[in-house]
């Protein structure tokens, strides 16, 4: 059976992708991060769905990006909330952690070199958030080609790195299709940027938004919990 | 003054770098990594070099690379000893740490951001660890290529990612004597890769055995501290 690394957030993205990536016949390790989020909410949500899905190994790996600041997801600025589709396509909004998926990427490669094979996936996704560079095409395809000169087992053992990115061209109404019909039980994934402590989604940040559009636009309930007053 | 992040190990190279950096006309940011290393020697020697050379800041990030394993220089493999240099340059030696340079160069890339620069120093060596793909002059360019579109700050804000590599062509030789010129203090630097606990050096692995012989070469006395049976 093939090995994969999947970058699992426990958000809607990452869950699809690790159903898609376990359909597609690879056996899953799946790489989470503690990064100093405000909440613990998304680690909760990899943890039930690693169970779930019966993977073959999860770590959960504490990094510290908060040393750096730069972000609203990494720091004490607000989270913006009930922005319109327009204005989030102005600009790359204050919840951008600089270089994370470059960092989140450098230690898959990482942990796929322990494992001996070179298959990576990340949700990455271009459409719903074009403000962020590292979500796009040619920044995966760079740090794929980057990444066939950086390891001994790529240049030696002639094992290929392939990132994976297979939602980089879906809207978020499209990859909840898809994962509706590989059976992906969302109410296990956590996707707010501001989740209350008992994990219920703010309902008013961009995250919740597409989300609940992305639902709305397949004519489903959001089975996620949220708060009352949202 | 332009700002400038500096990879710095404590290490004989990544002090060169930081001098170099620093003579150029550089705000030195110095980032070091408590990566799960055999000992804190390289960490000690670091904080001194930041303080020899009033740097700007200096971060020390705590990242957990035992986790995936996969290294002599992270697990309880032993480091070769006494092997001579054509046996050194017979593959990839198992002090080789999967994609590290990867992952010290993102985490560089995020603080660069956050600081509002792309410099970027490394001390990488093509020459003397041609073993390590990632010390390797398409690997940083591949790297740069990648980090140019990964940042909000590189895409939106026009200040391109550069990774100064200023050692990369260099012998062990050649990086003392530009380091001398300097009036670097190679007492302050530590190289070994596995120091007795009071810090000094082993005299016997492949990076004593470099940097020995490059001090030779100087035809100066290498003033670090090693074990008397050495």
């Amino acid at each position: 059976m093939k090995k994969a690394v999947v970058l699992l957030s426990g958000g809607l993205d990452s869950t699809t992708v690790l159903a898609i990536a376990q359909k597609a016949g690879f056996e899953i390790n799946g790489l989470t991060f503690s990064y100093g989020q405000r909440h613990e909410t998304e680690i909760l949500a990899a943890k039930k769905v690693a169970e779930v899905y019966k993977i073959n190994k999860h770590i959960i790996l504490p990094i510290d990006l908060r040393l750096f600041g730069g972000s609203s997801l990494t720091s004490d600025t607000p989270v913006p909330k009930g922005r319109s589709e327009n204005e989030m396509g102005i600009g790359i909004p204050s919840t951008y952690v600089p270089a994370r998926n470059t960092i989140f990427l450098s230690y898959a490669l990482a942990w796929s070199e322990v494992l001996g094979v070179g298959d990576i996936f990340i949700g990455v996704n271009a459409l719903d958030y074009s403000g962020y560079p590292d979500c796009r095409p040619g920044f995966v395809n760079a740090f794929e080609k980057m990444a066939n000169l950086a390891t001994k087992l790529a240049v030696e053992g002639k094992v290929p790195v392939t990132i994976h990115a297979p939602l980089i061209n879906l809207s978020k109404s499209e990859i909840i299709k898809k994962g509706i019909t590989l059976g992906v039980d969302y109410s296990l994934t956590s996707t707010c940027y501001d989740p209350a402590k008992s994990g219920e989604a703010c309902g008013g940040c961009d995250a919740c938004f597409l989300r609940l559009k992305g639902f709305a636009e397949n004519g489903i309930k959001d089975p996620g919990m949220y708060r009352k007053e949202s």
